[in-house]
This record gives structure tokens, C-alpha cells and sequence, in this order.
């Protein structure tokens, strides 16, 4: 038989997908399950987009400009612009979801053998892309007692070698919920500065941010045109999750001319997830105020849950729909396949995304889990139900006195 | 300023796209263009697929399984078996275009550093892929006295090294419109069952093959299960190349196992695509009778023009929608320009991809241009009036003396 790639083969499969088996297992079982382990929102799609997509003139699919529609990036231009960046039709590159903008990123970037830093934990697919491309994560470990705020610089000093090429950030962040301030984000530039750094920011969560905290893009920071790639997507944005729409940016003119050469051996993205994500961007702003009203308020009930639980630590998100939380558990890979194969309660059950699966440090993270909250507050104070009856029933549940409450 | 990878500046950019700006000059000069350059057909795209998209509930666009939807994949289970090709749902990967297919299939099959085998001329996006992996394209050079028929296999024997993991092929092939026969098929399976290779066939022109010839998948040939990768597309069955819907096919289980991390680290294809595909899959058969028909008509247009030129030497395209031929002229890329640059005829003139961006080996296909026949037959003749006429006036034409009708 023909042997397979060492690359592909040191790719993690996705640990949020894991437990798929044993949740299916349970539904067959006649157990309810409350999908807490992945961020497909259950918001509705705005209709603007649906209705241009539906309007539109479909006679022939055709390929569109491999940097995507002008049209669209010119509504672009107009969409960023709101949140004050300025960019051009030239500083973008639309792309098939921001998995592929992560993809042209890393490429565009870093060659086989290249060091990446990532503050940990991060968003596990980020691992997934990177060892596929033989590019090294070198993680930094961001820690629960302190809210997962950004490392010291100190510590990104020690890790930078001369392999180093980007550091990659998510803000605010999948999966902590953390939201980087402006001073730390200036932190960063120093940093991408001194050691002549790319540093790429997955913003993707940009539009959800709580407790009149404000995001700031990488691009509307002084002195980074030359370091900063962002990547988007439509998909959390207007909930568009299957659109597979996303988008590349830089003011860095050379990344985006390597970059191009990625995106015309693809030919194009997805005239049809253009054509809904220039719909999209009609959407009235009050669409986002009442979304972000929403998911504050399932943010409150599950934090508030979550700290009345004895003995659980959970940092209170200011961004995103996650929040990230270490259990009084000998290990919340078994606790989260337990909920599945041997709990519920009233006939239901939980399922998170085990939290070592988002570290890269072998070893930490095996107390946490990641709970996306993307179900309506019912739906989620009944989830948090289940969560509470079953920490003191979990066999492997440790006792009072085992619990270290700072601890990572 | 930060620097950028070298396996992207190694990345050739896309040689299609390179006269762009000449046709676009030419346009602002009031020049009409006949694009004979890429592979976008005029035909439309089915009703059946637009018309599943239009009804379909889009109230929130969600994630897909990661393999795509279960219900399009048993559709293309019944699909393929039209083609006397027998596959599982578990033996294929719904991919964001025939595009992100291959770059599962490389990634899977080869690291950095391995050889990936391929006949040339070849589609000239595979050297993108592959430059851009750190895979590293190994050309067989295909002639045009032979009609571009699969080299011989001690060409194939001499070309393979320990770091040679697959043999890539297009059939029906763009760039030349050759048609692989079952003999030929049959031999690369003594090589690659021989050298324990995986043989990748990309079969997006499938559907189109003249002259009562019959195209065979390497899924339909007996002993290549572990050696088998099919990569698909609707782009060109359905005129839907915007959609960027494709599929990736293996009876490979450990392959597939492996290519699904790739998939699940993307999350999902478009799930906007796939109902437009579903769909399509409902096409009547007659549509592909027609089409087929329509596109002969416009193979028979160009060969039949061509071959009356004085020193053009084209073979004739038994499928796909393109013509390889090799024009009395010192350079057709010099030539290309020209035609784009200095000449009109009647205010019009025509642009074609120049040849040797589809060789790896230097210094070949400097006379030879492929022609996309995507154009209705009228446009083509006024083309073909065009390309006649220019080429007894283009400066760099050869005499007849030093016309050498059989070197490639």
C-alpha cells in the first residue's frame, strides 16, 4: 500500500470532533444532548443576504476574480471602514472561509520548518493547519488565574528564535473569550517591531464584545502596515457559518502579492457566498445590538451558573460566545465522554470540548473545558442543570480540599 | 519588513492570468477580446441546481459534516455509479472546488521534499499547488507528434526515485484534450502497484468526450484500490465553476482517515454549494447529450480552422474543451502578447493561454498555445478569422522553411 504524508499523519484530528461518536451513541440512546462543544450559533441569518442570493442573476456560475468580486470588496472597503480600518480593494483577498485566509496566511509567511508563537489555549484547528504545512507552533502559555490575558513580553522574548516568523492571536479570543485592550496589543507591535514579525489576528469574532468593551483591529494600530494580517469570515458575523465566505487583509503590499499567487492557483472563492456576504453587508447595525444582546445575555447565565458550581473557575469573557472553564475533575477528557457514555439528567446531557485539545503544552488544559453558548438562556440554564447534578455524581470529582483553585 | 516564505516566492504565479493586463489594455482601446484563454464556458448552469438553492430553507446557514452533507454524498454515491464507478459516502471528501480536492490529495500522499510524477503539458495551477507544499513536480514530457498520448513506460520507469509518491494526471486532459485509454490506465496501474504509488486522476471534463469515445475512471479499473485518487468538480459538468464545488474520491480507508483531518481543520465545505450540487445531480441526462453536442460543434469549429492554417500543427482533442497547438511563430508567448498589444482585425482580436507555462522543462511549448473552446461557434469562426490573419502579418511569424512540423 502506498504510505501516506508525514505531515498529515502528525496532524491532530479535531478534538472537538472527538466525542462526536459517544454524543450519537447517547441521542441513540434516547438521551438529549446540549451541543456545548462547537460554535455553529443558532442565530438566524440575516435576510438581506438570502434575498441577494436569491435575486440574483444565477443563469451562469461563473468564476470570479480570484481576489474576489470587485463589488464585494469595494462594500468591503465600506464595512471596515465602521470600525475604523482603513483598507483598500488591493489590501484584500476574499477567501473560501477564514480557514483558507488562515491557510494563505501561514503560507504566504512561513516556510516548512518555521516557528509560529501562539498564546495558549487556542483555537485547535490552528494546529491542524500548522503541522500540515510543517509550520512549528511554539506555544505561550496564557493562564485561567489571570483571565488568559496576554503573556509577558518576557516570555514571547524567550521564545522567539530565529525561526520565528508570525505570532497569531484570535481576538477576542475562541476559546477563552478573552479581548485584547489597546495597550496590549501595542505590546505586540514592540514585539513583531523589534524582531521583524508578521503577526496575523484572527478577528473573526470581532462583532461580539460585552460590558461596553470595544474591539480594536490589528489595523487600526499605528506602525503595523507592514507586519499585520487579519484574518475574517462572514460565518460567526451573520451567523453564515456554511457560507465558507471569509477574507485576508494586509496593508503589507509584497505578503498580498505572494498571497495572490495561492489565491489564482484556486481560481476563485465562492461566487455564491459573495453574492449573500454583499447582501450581508446591508444588514441594518441593529442587527449586531440585538445579537450581542443576546449573547450577553446567555454569557450571564452560564457564568453565573457556572461560578455557583462549587469548586469550577471560569474568568469572565469579555468577547466571542465561549467561555472556558477548569472543573473540580481528575480529568475533563473523561468527565466530557462520561457525560456522554454514562450520565444525564432528566433525560439530557452535556457535551463540551475537552480543554487540553486547545493547548499545545503537553499536559495543561486537562481540568478544562470549552462551552460554546450558542443556545438560547433556556435551553442553556437547563444544559447548566445537568453540568451541576453531574460534578457531584462524576466518580472521578475531586474532593474540597483536592481542588487548587489558582493553579493551571 | 517582515520576510515571506520561500516556498511561495518559489510559487510561479498563474501564467493564464499574466496577459490580463494587456487584454484589459486592449478593451480601454476598443478592441473586442474573444477569450480563448481560460476555461469558463458560456453554456448555463442547470435550472434544477439554482432552483434547489432558491427553494432551499436558508434560515441559518450552517456548518456541514465536515465530509459534506450525508444526503449529497448518498446522491453521488447514485451519481458515480452512472459511471460504472461504485464508491461509498465514507469514500469521498466534499472539498471547497476541485481545487482544495488536490490539495488534499497532495497533502495527504506527499511531503515536502517527495516527487508527485506528471505528464506535461500539464494544467499549470498543479505547479501552484505543488510549489507552494514543497512538493516537487517531476514533468514526462507528452508529445505533440504522438498527440500528446501517455509517454512511454520507461520514461516513467527512469523518473521515479524512493522520493516518488504519485503519478498526477488530467483525463481528459486540460491543457491538450487527450483522452486516456483503458491500455493506458491499465499501464500506469503496473507502475504504480510496481512502485507502490499513488496514482491521482483528476476527471473534471469527464463528461465531455467526442467522437463515440468513452472515458474510464481509474475508480472503474480493477486492482487500484489502494492506488486510486479521484479529484472532481462540477464546475465544468454543470457550467457552475463559481460554485468551487468539488469532491475528492479514495478507496483508500487509511488515505481518507488521513485527508478528513485536513477537512475537519476547514470544518466544512459550502453548504450553499452542496444544495446547488444536490441539485444539479437531478440534471437530466439529455442536458449532458446537448452540451456535448454544442461543445463538438465548437471542437470540430476550431480543429477544422486550425488545420487549414498554414504550419499550425493541433491534434485533435478527443475530450475536455480545449486545443494544444503549436503555431509557426518564433514565441507564442511573445506572440500572445502581440496579439493582444498591436493587432486587430475587424477591431477584434483573440487572447490564448501561451504554452510553455503548462511545461515544467524549459524551453518547451514556446510555439504552442492552448485555446479554450468556451465560445459559441460563431464567435469562434470571427476568432479563428482573426487568428488567421494575424498570423500573416505577425513580425515574428517563420517562413515555411523553418516550419518544423514534427518537433515538439
Amino acid at each position: 500500500m502506498p504510505t501516506t504524508s508525514t505531515r498529515v499523519a502528525n496532524t491532530p484530528s479535531s478534538p472537538i470532533r472527538r466525542l462526536v461518536p459517544y454524543a450519537e451513541a447517547a441521542k441513540k440512546r434516547g438521551v438529549g444532548v446540549f451541543h456545548l462543544n462547537i460554535g455553529q450559533p443558532d442565530i438566524l441569518t440575516p435576510k438581506t443576504g438570502v434575498k441577494a442570493l436569491q435575486e440574483a442573476d444565477l443563469a451562469v456560475i461563473a468564476y470570479s476574480h480570484s481576489a474576489g468580486m470587485l463589488s464585494y470588496r469595494e462594500k468591503l472597503v465600506e464595512f471596515y471602514s465602521r470600525y475604523e480600518v482603513s483598507v483598500t480593494t488591493e489590501q484584500m483577498i476574499v477567501t473560501n472561509g477564514g480557514s483558507e485566509a488562515l491557510l494563505f496566511a501561514l503560507l504566504a509567511s512561513a516556510d516548512a520548518g518555521d516557528e509560529v508563537i501562539v498564546p495558549e489555549p487556542f483555537y485547535a484547528n490552528y494546529n491542524g493547519f500548522a503541522k500540515s504545512l510543517d509550520i512549528n507552533i511554539v506555544p505561550i502559555t496564557a493562564h485561567i488565574e489571570n483571565g488568559f490575558a496576554l503573556p509577558a513580553m518576557e516570555d514571547f522574548e524567550k521564545k522567539i528564535s530565529p525561526k520565528t516568523k508570525a505570532i497569531l492571536i484570535c481576538n477576542p479570543s475562541n476559546p477563552t473569550g478573552y479581548l485584547y485592550s489597546v495597550e496590549e496589543l501595542e505590546k505586540l507591535r514592540s514585539i513583531v517591531q523589534k524582531h521583524d514579525l508578521f503577526l496575523i489576528a484572527d478577528e473573526v469574532y470581532r462583532d461580539f464584545c460585552y460590558e461596553g468593551q470595544k474591539h480594536t483591529s490589528i489595523l487600526a494600530i499605528e506602525g503595523m502596515d507592514e507586519h499585520a494580517i487579519v484574518i475574517d469570515s462572514i460565518s460567526k458575523r451573520y451567523s453564515a457559518c456554511g457560507a465558507r465566505m471569509g477574507v485576508v487583509l494586509s496593508k503589507n503590499e509584497h505578503l498580498m502579492t505572494e498571497a495572490m499567487k495561492l489565491a489564482q492557483a484556486r481560481l476563485s472563492p465562492s461566487s455564491l457566498a459573495q453574492i449573500l456576504g454583499e447582501g450581508l453587508i446591508d444588514t441594518p447595525q441593529s442587527y449586531f445590538a440585538e445579537v450581542t444582546e443576546e449573547y450577553d445575555k446567555r454569557r450571564q447565565t452560564v457564568i453565573k451558573r457556572l461560578h455557583a458550581m462549587e469548586g469550577v473557575v471560569c474568568p469572565n469573557p469579555k468577547g466571542a460566545f465561549y467561555a472556558f472553564a477548569k472543573f473540580p475533575v481528575d480529568n475533563a477528557d473523561t468527565f466530557c465522554q462520561w457525560l456522554l457514555e454514562e450520565f444525564s439528567h432528566n433525560g439530557k446531557t452535556v457535551m463540551m470540548a475537552p480543554g487540553a485539545g486547545f493547548y499545545d503544552t503537553e499536559g495543561l488544559g486537562t481540568q478544562e473545558a470549552r462551552i460554546a453558548y450558542v443556545l438560547n438562556s433556556d435551553d442553556l440554564n437547563t444544559a447548566m442543570d445537568c453540568l451541576e447534578a453531574a460534578l457531584k455524581v462524576y466518580p472521578g470529582r475531586l474532593k474540597v480540599n483536592e481542588i487548587n483553585l489558582d493553579a493551571n
